[in-house]
């Protein structure tokens, strides 16, 4: 182990070089070594055994230091876990793209594991030609790949009437991004011919549910996908192996999973999943209905409630999400003071049309209490609102659609907490 | 499950209309539907009982009808696995993405598994301040995320003496992509303050192996990251966790896994790694070294031998991945006739700097024999060569940097077979 060769002094001379640099004040970090840090002054013991040889996992999973990074369910939020949520961990990633283990599940029968040899897709309705296609069929055609937020509209929903839940993961948590690979709708529905009349689709799934929603031909002809890739493997069962909608920017509900049929007709069909559910309840007692896409949103990340500052005043990253169902993400500002003062945060990593951006904001801690905030802007000039402007047009009863500005109460010792500013 | 509302007829009539089109060719695609066709008339399992709720698994894994979808290893390759290769499974993936448990696996001294609390990453020799980072420290400085292909500089290898390895997956899968979240080097390079003698880094990995590789302090100070996160997460043990070095375009032995130590110095240092191995053996028995840029490369991953053309003659769908160590890949050609004639294939997807890109080619197959090949041209003008060219100056002793077009026979039952065409 022990280098011999190079140009350089001897280990240990390094060593006392490193610990006496120990106390400076070092820009952009704090890097330090204490006296006898145990991490260098003793042999580890991965420096000193064999790892595990390259057929111990055909299918790789996280190391074990990771093992809180887990999808989370709240138990007392449905009646049974087969009709259930559960959520994202938004403050243990970075970057833009979701791994497919930690896509958060909605599903309303238990997670369908459906044969694919034995999965059909029909086209019925008004089209010149009923068709059923076969998972072979569907891979004849050809594929476009795209990367896309889903966010079910629930999302946030619990802070409608105030700061309820204390974990981005939670507050948060039903959104998720990944790069789909599918074949165009219009495809499979230029296929069937679409009869002049045919201005309405409906989809529907193929587990226990039969989740069924109503979509408008005009989108569902211009960007929607019928995928069976995600992240570059197969779409995982709780995600709708081994087909599912795509819906880009719109609701989560809507992008059905498991999909087993496409019906084309000429109105919507008012099913349960868009009447009793998935309408918008106002102050005088009228419902929206139709309120598909998924306004700009953002949310910090970390430091949030599930993940304290540690290491105390000094350089501090800030970083977070935000995503449009309109279009790009050009802006988003941070705010430590609960919106009185706003700083352009930095983004970074690409952007795509309906797709999760990331945003940093680098700054020093001086050790205060913070309130931090974000705020979206989307490429249509759409700024995200505050919790109180949503209100004041929406009232409190509504489940759907808050994606008003979030705020962490950030103590003297980095503890965060989800707390509401007027 | 049987809806009663709506403008259209009954199931039973759709049925009918969909088995009746069952004959017609269609557009695109294969449509049918047999008579009898058990998918449609008996309801499946799926449908009339309940999936696992959201609580059964906390990180999710594949489907069970993907079990096939893994990485394999060679026994016979090398005398243990600990220090040894698998593969990933390029013929069952699509996008650009490759997911975390499917990555290749190269090491040298089995995976370690690091405590991250324990990690450290020093920086010494000619720099100003010798600098010992905890991951706390590391995560302190400003972060990027880029999306790049890694690529084992032996990659391929075993062709260079003509078809050998019959599958994709054994040919091509020592490559993957990945977005990762990293710190720029030059970052931490700076905190440590390079002396302007230093114009080499040697990189040294913390597992038992102790990997170490000199690298150009240019390169370093470009576009080099320490990465912690991989597809959003954090890395894999077997990719280095926590922290791994992202040295973009370059071979992937140079991205030292677990990375602890960054020494500067006035030279390389001509370690075990970039003399006895990674150096190309020419014909008059002389070496190149510092061969670090991996050349524009493609390869078609389906049909391949593992990935047979199953639905017979009509629409068919070709797909495969490119990529360049120089720049992005703004054009793939495909020959059904190897090399004969040759087709430009659709590129589709993000296209970014050193990274995978993904082509498709759909065409009517007539059932004849096909002889597939792939040719892929980088943003430089670079045209990938056929490996007669490469051996024409290389030789046929050399292990590494074989970027030659690979060829697939397909027979008239659509089974393919790695060949050499001449």
């Amino acid at each position: 182990m022990t280098r011999k060769s190079g140009p350089s002094t001897t280990r240990r001379g390094l060593l006392k070089g490193a610990l006496a640099a120990g106390g400076a004040a070092v820009v952009g970090g704090a890097a330090r070594a204490g006296n006898g840090d145990p991490a260098i002054l003793e042999p580890q013991p991965w420096r000193t055994s064999l790892g595990d040889g390259v057929d111990a996992h055909p299918y790789g999973m996280p190391v074990e230091y990771e093992r809180h990074v887990v999808r989370r369910n709240v138990p007392w939020l449905t009646a049974d876990p087969v009709s259930s949520v559960n959520f994202t961990p938004l403050h243990e990633l970075d970057g833009i793209i979701t791994p497919n283990g930690l896509c958060f599940e909605r599903h309303h029968g238990g997670a369908a594991v459906i044969d694919p040899g034995m999965h059909r897709l029909m086209i019925n309705g008004l089209v010149d030609t009923p068709m059923v296609f076969t998972m072979e069929d569907i891979m004849r055609f050809p594929r476009e790949n795209r990367v896309y937020f889903l966010e079910c509209a629930a999302n946030s929903g619990m802070e409608w009437r105030g700061a309820q839940l204390n974990g981005v993961q939670f507050t948060h948590g039903m959104v998720h991004n990944v790069m789909y690979t599918g074949v165009p709708l219009r495809y499979l529905l230029e296929a069937a011919g679409v009869k002049t009349a045919g201005t309405w689709i409906l989809a529907e799934g193929g587990d226990a549910s039969a989740m069924t929603r109503s979509i408008p031909i005009e989108k569902a002809m211009d960007d929607c996908l019928v995928a069976f890739k995600m992240n570059g493997e197969a779409l995982r069962a709780e995600q709708g192996y081994p087909i599912r909608l795509v819906v880009p920017g719109w609701e989560g509900n809507m992008w059905v999973k498991w999909l087993r049929r496409i019906e084309v007709g000429d109105r919507p069909w008012h099913q349960r999943e868009e009447t009793s559910k998935y309408t918008d309840l106002m102050p005088d007692g009228r419902a929206r209905r139709f309120t598909w896409v998924m306004d700009a949103k953002s949310v910090i990340t970390s430091p949030s409630p599930q993940k304290p500052i540690l290491h105390g005043p000094g350089r501090t990253v800030i970083t977070g999400i935000a995503w449009s169902g309109r279009g790009t993400i050009p802006r988003v500002d941070v705010s430590l003071d609960g919106g009185v003062n706003w700083h352009r945060a930095r983004m970074d990593g690409p952007s795509f049309d309906k797709s999760i951006h990331r945003f940093y904001y680098e700054f020093d801690w001086d050790g205060r209490p913070l309130l931090l905030q974000s705020r979206a802007m989307d490429s249509t000039g759409y700024v995200q609102p505050t919790k109180n402007q949503l209100r004041e047009i929406r009232g409190t009863e509504s489940i759907y659609h808050n994606n008003g500005i979030q705020t962490w109460a950030v103590n003297e010792k980095g503890i965060a907490e989800n707390v509401e500013v007027s």
